[in-house]
């Protein structure tokens, strides 16, 4: 299929249209290997007062990462670091400008760009909270303007969070990160643990992974062993002999389970002593226009993508099988942030999920548990590839990347999540979409 | 230029292009004219044991709309609105299919669909956020699957504002909604005043609109006018014409004065004895990459988006002049939400708007006043007829209308946040956009 596309775009018509419609060649990602250097190049680091400039500048030199102060002319640089946290109003955003406007061409490509700020409802009064929500603005419209693969993220960084912003910044600049793109991320106050070894954070704990027998959570489960972790992969009896070859590859355990069961959680419970990741990956999709749908289109999305979470996530803490310092990670999606047509079940299902991460995290705070989620945007799968050709088009090029991402940039993500040093991160909800113009 | 597009899309290769791209027939839209009927037929008021549909149903009932509890087969109902604060769980979700199912293809053109909840921070657990967080996917899906002009909003209602919505309800019932569609729109606790007359709810009231020489802004003057309030028109003195056109069309007085310069809120307030209503509606676009922007298009765009409408608030509110039940509007946009290429200062200004919104919404509502905003998304003007063809019809079709909006559209949107009626609506942005597919 998609050599029809490439015919069709290289027609006398197809590539007017093609043209027209802005599809412009889709760059190569860096994307992350072991022992790659956390940048391409050096980190233009910038601020006006802040508080993060500092730690961050240590932290990065720390990591061997080459950090300026000033770019010469025609230099090329990795990553545009800047500390936004001292702008207190509105005519300080003329600092962004400042900072932007001399070196917007200097990035190499797949270079970063990361503005560091206040979450506006931390902020001392309306007129900061103001500009630093203005920031969004400026992050979001960076990530479609400057291309060639290059990322744009804010982070908002909670008073008193200062010393754990480590591993959010080593997943934002690294090839990690490689389909993220026009993000918000907010960092809580406290500290975190640093790894031992970065490249292997995910040392000594133990990961669970549903739906683990294929596309994205294939990859999730190899990626998290990839990173150090113990991997259970876990997934339907059908899938039995797929999910038998990821666990052999990840040299991890195969649990064959139907979660929607109603002794699940139990049975669940009696395979675990204790866990320190849960990855809610199994999800499924039913599509029908809600006046077409049957009824068991809509209990079983609802009930696989939603409740059996609810009630697996319920009893293992309870249990106290999930361990302090647990991480629990949900899979979104676009639908469930923006809707979308056939999907109702789907859409609610995944809404579900954002607010399911919302409001556990509070709950979760006091036993040093996070609780997370991504949402994927057009991810290259056996699914996708069967989408009709036009469509999977559209959905492959409307995104800041100009293509679809791979599953391991949504399985880099969780990963992310479930780092130690990720401990003051939760109740985000992180798209992993390129970028993707669909949203709400 | 229409025309062009016209000729484009029925030749031989356009018709392809436009086909295989998705582009109905736009629908003609409902639009409110006074005196003209909430509905155009019956509301089907569902629900299950929730706290809103016996204040939704007797407040219905004394506007005079026809309410059923059951459609009979084949029914041309005018409005589907489902109470879903009885909901506490995610199997509770299926009360939604089971009523959404078999009416789906009951509601006549330009119909609506309004799911009424308990805004998740509310709620008593978890379980309960998780579920009524769901209530986002179903109703954004329904939005872009329905067609045919029918609109679709989820409402979050506090506990203790059932007896606040109708102000509400009556413009997401009628045709003053027209072009909004896939929002969620949160009410706090509290009661609101009745007008005494929904056709002219802004009676007695005095309103300040800024930018209103022509388009939007003049469409604002005309609106609230409409609706009861004395109208101050303000743009700047380049503009007096058409300034002193619109005044005189809205029997309402013409101010002219530069909002950016230094003594602008001391002069404004020197025209001002007290005021109602304060929309500020005067914007300018000045688009390049940053890379190619010169400070004066940063600065100039930040100044009048922005930071003028800061120091007039701030003023205007120092000195008393905003009446205690006085209403503060402000004009974000879809790039303010999900950034745009060219556009760092403009989505930066714009993200700031909302970031006001929020954050003086607390701080404003111990004074009786409330801060609101609208984005508009497409919306012909003379502005968006100088567009690209393609993109202009991109912008135009890629939403749930397939068509772009009016700026009577957003000045609707203004004069619901604008009524005494509304006194509990504050901090919410809300999209004029027809559910553009764009968003972040």
């Amino acid at each position: 299929m998609g050599d029809r596309y490439a015919n069709f775009a290289n027609s006398g018509v197809g590539r007017g249209v093609v043209k027209r419609l802005g599809l412009p060649d889709p760059p190569r990602l860096r994307r992350y290997r072991p022992g790659d250097p956390l940048t391409p190049g050096p980190v233009l680091l910038g601020g006006t007062a802040g508080r993060l400039a500092g730690p961050v500048g240590k932290l990065l030199e720390a990591a061997g990462v080459p950090v300026v102060e000033t770019a010469e002319e025609g230099a090329r640089l990795g990553a545009l670091v800047f500390d936004a946290t001292g702008i207190t109003g509105s005519a300080g955003l003329r600092a962004l400008y400042d900072y932007f406007h001399p070196v917007a061409r200097s990035l190499v490509p797949s270079g970063r760009v990361i503005v560091l700020g206040t979450p506006p409802a931390a902020a001392a009064n309306p007129r900061e909270a103001t500009a630093q929500r203005a920031l969004e603005g400026l992050t979001r419209s960076i990530g479609k303007e400057f291309g060639r693969g290059i990322t744009s993220q804010l982070v908002y960084v909670a008073p008193g969070g200062e010393e754990a912003v480590e591993s959010t910044l080593r997943f934002l600049l690294s090839g990690r990160s490689a389909y993220v793109s026009g993000q918000v991320v907010e960092i809580g106050a406290g500290r975190a643990p640093a790894p031992a070894d970065w490249d292997r954070p995910l040392a000594g704990k133990t990961a669970l992974v549903t739906g683990a027998a294929r596309g994205i959570g294939a990859a999730i489960a190899r990626v998290l062993a990839r990173d150090g972790a113990d991997v259970i992969a876990l997934d339907v009896p059908a899938a039995g002999d797929a999910l038998a070859g990821v666990a052999n590859d990840v040299r991890g355990r195969a649990v064959q389970l139907d979660l929607t069961a109603p002794d699940a959680p139990t049975r669940l419970a009696g395979h675990l002593s204790g866990l320190d990741i849960l990855v809610h990956n199994a999800g499924i999709t039913r599509d029908k226009t809600i006046a077409r749908m049957d009824e068991s289109r809509w209990d079983s999305v609802l009930d696989v993508n939603l409740s059996s979470q609810e009630r697996i996530n319920d009893l293992l803490l309870e249990r106290g099988i999930i361990k302090a310092g647990g991480r629990l990670i949900g899979v979104a999606s676009i639908a469930g942030i923006a809707g979308n047509r056939g999907q109702t079940n789907y859409a609610t299902s995944k809404a579900g999920v954002i607010g399911l991460v919302r409001s556990m995290a509070p709950v979760l705070a006091g036993q040093g548990i996070t609780i997370n989620a991504v949402a994927p945007g057009f991810i290259e799968t056996a699914m996708t590839a069967r989408m009709p050709m036009f469509l999977r088009e559209a959905g492959r090029r409307m995104n800041s990347m100009s293509q679809g991402g791979l599953p391991v940039d949504v399985a880099e993500t969780i990963s992310w999540f479930a780092s130690p040093g990720s401990a003051t991160v939760t109740g985000n909800v992180v798209r992993v979409c390129g970028q993707s113009l669909l949203g709400a």
